[in-house]
């Protein structure tokens, strides 16, 4: 297992789970429930993820994957004949193999800037898809999609939210954030907008797991439980329920319990501000100062290959003819050491 | 957490995972592998699966439950104009929320016998088919699927799998098997079906890992491995890629070390054969004998409530105006006094 | 064109139109108008068909062909995760190529008797839906399908299409009728559903062109106007909108331009009385008498190759090991004469 | 019918069909033939076609309509996790409400020039995806999508389509171009793609007929016959196939008889060219100069509403704060005349 002995930045998902989620399924190993999210877990988990989001009249469901996660809600807010508004870098855009089209929705990209797309930009699309008269002829919009924190990384400020919120009202659409990796996100200093705020904005989002310390699971948070009484079955229909649907109540019971998600998110935090603030420190130059645990670093190709054989990073795009952009994760279990030693090499 | 202290006898899927597996996740937790499946648990689960079933050559992925499992494998055989057969009883017919509809496939149901589909039956709905002049306006068969344990416990022959082997190749269809509750057919002392005669028979089949000990997970095996080379792609397109795809892995090896997944089935049939046995003593009818970790018993309707109130079962189907069938399912941590238990309240 | 030669029983589409259709076409062929339905033609055609319906508040929409009217319809009608229910010989269930699954959803076959579903079935169909705690990982149903006239040529009453409204009330279904050869019904001496009838007990149902006299083209009737408002962009997302739709806007037009629409049913009506009776009278066997334009004769098997030589027929099912039942079908424009020299060689 | 008295440069789909055509349906309204295209009228014209496109082993099939006729060729050419790469000006990218997204296939947009992709940017596009290791993430390309003429009414060279054919050759693509104005590209004087050379090229392409004289139609030629060999039912499951098929054969026959579908391009490139040099003349500002049938002309804003209350036009796109381009097309029925007075309005 040669991966094992270099420095693992590559993604945060390629540990297993926060030892407190572990140990939670361990002690509950051989206590029988019921099945498909119908169990003690999974409920007081929803518990404690409305009682943080402030929405006790929401609904909270929970499914095993982000592509997946996506999928599911994308379908289940859009009629047959509607589409998703998202930026042209939204991981639905890019890297979901087209799940999204799979359910006949189209993805309807608009310009981003750092993977954030702007509530001016939606807006004036819409002006224009209404102004046109043969809109009837194509893909209606239905839903905006966000992620925050975005692909690369950056943040939506809770205003800027607020105008999408404003601008999906006046358009008819739905609002979803993906939240892959919503820890970072809370835990960013650079961050203003709290689960109430996810919670008073969107139709739905997702509160990350799997890239955020557990073994794998996202949390679905619909503030207005009304909302969507067929859920169940749209998920069955996509192949989303898990039949011993307590490991992902266990799992984020665990992770809404002493504040252990926004824990797991500091550490990550701390440790992403340390080698940005040492690659300055040394010269390096940064794609941008990131709010988050993603760090795009500027390499001279002709390091890369040694430092390749020390650390597990990301290709992330190529800078100029000499220079790649590199992607550095940090997560919930990167040792301050492991920083160190990655200071060291930069 | 009410239901703990009933005797579990619901199904196969309300524990958690067997130990070994349990103790695997948590020795490899702080391990750093590679994501999406591409690691060295997953590597090696597929070598030991491929050895025990005796095509080297072949292709073993993972997914996360049954409903996805059917719903990607389905969709990676047949072209968008095909359908696949199934017993009218088959999972897929009936509790998977039209996940195969909803990639476009109609699933062709034809007449079954506790569960089990025949060869002779496919071969004269197939000929029927094609002598049927208008078989271009009709959805065309591209597959057949088979449960092995059916959805009644019941277990299909060597014969009787060789003889849906000749059927598919004469009319060039594929053949598949759903294993969910494998574990259990491989144990039963009826059965003569082992995993190298799906190989030779099957086009594809999965190995059940959530029904069958494990937290949760699905092994496919592929026997010629050249066969669907963008499964990955599809599977994606699914939402059914795990990021952790090693927690999968790391199952798998363990379930095939030491003879595990074995083990599993026998404690569970050997309790089911007690069962039975006992009850058949009792003067209880059972809808049939199963051969596998099912029993299907008839009560009296108005004993089952006080019975209810002891024993987690699963309601089957109504027998007459004053009996009901009921399902108890045994699996791999169904202790011999929970047995004698429930024998006693029989 | 050998087929010219024989008598044409084969079925009711195998001329062109009506004549006063075609002339129809020729006289506003250099007009210049909009297109996409959007024409005098059409919104002529509309208002006869909403006045003959008694609907004045509802819509009308003219699709291309029966398959695709039901495809764009029950997709409009239904949300992803639900199914129709349709007669194991509904024309959606067998020859359609799976034109309703390929968008999502199950058909779902309920048994028949000369091509009808019962209210009743229906009814207890639903009633064991949800009376199984399981419900949410099925398919649930989100409509009724009935053909009017049925597959059989067989016809519902008025009590029977209002029962179906009941049931629908009761279960929250929707009810649509497939009116391909709708002409025939209500020309035949045994119907009393009129159209207002079929507006006042269906979500939608359509006026069949195609097999009643038309070049092509069938006309579909919401009775309510307000549902469906995004019904054009459904039509279009299938490939439904005719560029040039005033083609069927005129037909329609002419078709209910004087009683031509009963007129056309009348005569096919006639013939087809006429060969029963000349049928029975020479000790022919009938699958049973047919109110409609389709007849269904029993015929020896050696015999059929002479009577194919001159009559082109349909093959309809075997009956036993010597006989077998075929169609002859009538239209608008079977010719008495013909009839006669059918007769003659009966 | 207010229309009618306009001069009619909205499109070329306004008025009915060539008088040829029309009469050809009058003459042989009474034969009966089979239905779904077997018929001699279809094997004629097929026969025609392939006679003309030089591709004797080929198929040829008949839809209804341009954006059907897309969703069906493009669905029966892929594979369920693939898609189609088209300009984003593409019809199947705007105007086609999601046909091709509905059957589960991404359109993958690259930019263009007046309507044309290139193939450079094509290939660039395939060798930067197979370049990122992460492609089986993403949305597999299956086949280009080329529109000749395109939606801005501009040609492919036959050098550019040949670039096109090896550029998918090299990255696996089949390469399918929609002429749904191809009578307008065969016709002008800057062609040299002749239908030899679409054959030559192409896995599939169709010739346009509702656009070019017919009144519904477009014809798909396949050169290699061998191909799709279930393309029947592939157009059922789309709702894609006529009853009365024989009318797009009579239709298509009259059309490649005696050089027919080339006057009526030649008709029209006629009078378009005639608008285009009298509009320079007079100082009117083109957006370019269109090689074939739709000419897109600089207006100013305030002189466009008195113009549109004599002249039926297509607003086009915004051309800065003061001016508007508009679209206006020829057909085969535009007489001299109007456009004398065309010219005389503008």
């Amino acid at each position: 297992m040669d991966s094992v002995k270099k420095l693992a930045f590559a993604s945060d998902y390629m540990k297993g789970a926060h030892p407190r989620l572990l140990q939670r399924l361990v002690e509950t190993n051989l206590q029988q429930t019921g099945g498909y999210g119908q169990d003690p877990a999974c409920e007081s988990a929803a518990a404690k993820i409305k009682e943080a989001c402030g929405c006790p009249e929401g609904k909270v469901v929970f499914l095993m994957g982000g592509t997946q996660t996506n999928a599911v809600m994308i379908d289940a807010f859009l009629s047959s004949w509607q589409g998703v508004i998202a930026a042209q870098t939204g991981h639905i855009s890019m890297h979901e193999a087209g799940a999204i089209e799979s359910a006949g929705h189209k993805v309807i990209t608009l310009p981003q800037e750092q993977g954030k797309l702007s509530a001016a930009d939606t807006a004036l699309y819409m002006e224009k898809f209404y102004a046109d008269e043969t809109w009837p002829h194509m893909v209606c919009p239905g839903m905006v999609y966000l992620s925050q924190p975005t692909e690369y990384g950056t943040l939506y400020t809770r205003k800027e939210l607020q105008e999408f919120r404003e601008v999906c009202d006046r358009f008819g659409l739905a609002l979803y954030v993906d939240g892959a990796r919503l820890a970072y996100a809370l835990a960013s200093p650079e961050n203003n907008v709290l689960l109430p705020d996810l919670a008073a904005c969107c139709d739905a989002f997702y509160i990350g797991g799997t890239k955020c310390g557990a073994l794998f699971g996202e949390a679905v948070v619909i503030p207005d439980g009304t909302r969507l009484p067929h859920l169940f079955t749209i998920m069955k229909q996509h192949g989303a329920v898990l039949a011993k649907g307590r490991l992902l109540g266990l799992q984020f019971d665990e992770l809404f319990t002493d504040h252990l998600y926004e824990q797991i998110g500091a550490a990550a935090i701390r440790e992403a501000v340390r080698i940005q603030d040492a690659a300055e420190k040394k010269g390096r130059k940064l794609l941008f100062r990131s709010p988050t645990n993603q760090v795009f670093c500027v390499m001279e190709n002709d390091e890369l290959q040694e430092f390749g054989g020390k650390v597990s990073y990301s290709f992330w795009e190529p800078y100029d003819e000499k220079h790649t952009v590199i992607r550095l994760a940090t997560d919930w279990g990167t040792l301050p050491e492991e920083t160190d030693a990655l200071i060291d090499l930069l």
